[in-house]
């Protein structure tokens, strides 16, 4: 494991030199420490997805397929028959640690699909194959940020003013992020962006990650509170919204952190751009509407206490904490993927 | 000082037995602790509403008469002129503690006209006008919250979901509050409302204070992240949004704390009644519109470092961290005072 960690040359998502372990940044951590995290259990993998300490749907995606890759080692002196019913219990377990983000099941499934064509091969080839589809998963993962970075760039100008929310930067992908990255791309090119980060309650990935990932790279980064959006755009402060996105129905609605949808609505009310940032992988088809896309609830916990040093609401009080919530398709000004920008009607262009 | 304090049968703001001193009830210390303090020093009253260990414009009002009232028995061996000056002297200190709301303004006001008119009496008598003139000020508060109270409790059914932002209730005013008013007269009739608190960043007004005051009162409370809102009236769980507010511009545009412009464009976009509960003595004729409204910036340590074990934004980060906004008049369904009910255009009817 490398001893320093710079996030500019350190990749989210890694395998370790002799491929034995899955290597991430522990999210939890930042901004106080960017600390690295060797991770070759399953229950291990299951709990870095569940506890945050992997997020973002692109990259749990990729930290899913290399980790099947790695348990898939350990099993090489299982019948063919019993490698592939294995592999499959083991991807069922990691796909149930968060429900909402289509990534994670999209890359397990794609995992077990490598493995279900090639099962007339030996499990020693049948392993090779699967280390080879992980690696393809990541490398696509880097070549699919740069390209919503080059479609995205292509909306923005220089000394742009940009509101984000949450993290679908570069720790939430293996490099360059989601909604970051034509903002990293116009940063070396000198655009000179100004940009505000939701802090993104309860889990502050907007302040801890973003902020820290952002001004690590120099960017002129400001940090609000979520319910500050709205006055921020009524002082006319905000020439686009970026953010990035777990699932998008057909019909154009995109499901994100929770928050997204009440950003939508302020920048509808005040004429600001909103841009969603959707790797194509999170596009479904299968998914008519937003109303189809289940809606992970999270431990009430992450509200009242975690980051606290005392319990910062009364004893036994319930808590409504939604992990996500659901942007009407009429509220996005476009959808950029790594092929293009699609605008509405959604059904269609997203089709396309 | 009382050794037990029950919420529910205790002031906000009050005068000791031998009226030396203020007593509040500390509100930095909710939801852990309700303690009463004890203030009678000119710098401790401004660190006090500065530090929002007494908040809500009501009770700040109250607060800064009960105040003056105090300081004045200690000038007593003052000629009536240096006594007139000095009031006025610590009546702009105490002023300019904080910006925004009206009430803190119009109660020292009132002091000041109360003594200015009176000044051909005794210092004495001056103090014993001062000493009527801020109970009548308490008294007044009392009764505007009941009938506040009343109104809005009209436009209510039983078992209504209402959702409120920030704190202001009963803490926020002598008793009953503002938005919570008609909330607790419903419970007394059996309304069984569930109310929502928004948690209101970056100070927690909600998560502390609120759901505390609400669920001491034994209603059925909940509390959300100030960005789950739109999600929560999407699945079309509230019924009416109540808040209360800090200043009415002539044309109804209503300052009230941060993010309340938002949650009224997610219920305008929901369909669901947004209500500004507002005493008459924030209404505002000389401010024209919201635009005039002067938005107090608060620290950024409120939102980068306050209440964390660990700091949770990177160092140097800038932050945006307005205390209010300002909602359109177009966006509140009506406006609740203590005399009725103003419905749109506010121009003319807020006028009567």
């Amino acid at each position: 494991m490398p001893e320093s960690t710079d996030l500019r040359t350190t990749d989210t998502v890694s395998l370790d030199d002799n491929e034995n372990s899955v290597v991430i940044i522990d999210q939890t951590l930042i901004p106080g420490e960017v600390r690295l995290l060797s991770i070759r259990d399953e229950d291990e993998m299951y709990d870095a997805i569940k506890r945050l300490v992997v997020r973002g749907a692109p990259a749990i995606g990729v930290f899913a397929a290399f980790g099947l890759y790695v348990l898939s080692r350990d099993m090489t002196d299982l019948s063919r028959e019993a490698f592939i019913a294995e592999l499959k219990k083991k991807a069922d377990h990691l796909n149930s640690s968060r429900p909402t983000a289509v990534n994670l099941s999209w890359a397990l499934k794609r995992m077990l699909k490598a493995a279900e064509d090639n099962e007339n091969l030996s499990v020693q080839e049948i392993v090779e194959i699967l280390r080879k589809e992980a690696i393809a998963i990541r490398d696509e993962d880097v070549e699919i940020c740069r390209g919503i970075g080059e479609h995205g760039l292509s909306l923005l100008k220089p000394g742009y003013r940009i509101l984000t929310h949450c993290n679908a930067g570069s720790l939430a992908t293996v490099r360059y992020g989601t909604a970051t990255a034509p903002i990293y791309l116009g940063h070396e090119k000198g655009y000179n962006f100004k940009v505000y980060c939701d802090e993104t309650r309860p889990l502050l990935q907007g302040a801890r990650l973003t902020a820290f990932e952002l001004t690590q790279h120099g960017i002129d980064t400001t940090v609000l509170c979520d319910n500050m959006s709205a006055s921020l755009m009524a002082r006319g402060e905000v020439d686009a919204v970026l953010v990035g996105c777990d699932r998008v129905a057909a019909n154009g609605d995109a499901a994100n952190k929770i928050g997204t949808s009440l950003l939508a609505l302020a920048a509808k009310h005040y004429g600001v751009p909103f841009y969603v940032c959707a790797p194509s992988s999170t596009l479904d088809p299968d998914t008519a509407t937003g109303s189809d896309i289940e809606i992970e609830m999270r431990d009430p916990d992450e509200v009242t206490e975690m980051w606290y040093e005392k319990r910062m609401a009364p004893e036994g009080v319930k808590v409504y904490n939604p992990a996500f919530d659901v942007t009407d398709h009429s509220l996005i000004t476009g959808i950029i993927t790594e092929t293009g920008v699609a605008y509405p009607p959604y059904a269609e262009s997203l089709r396309r």
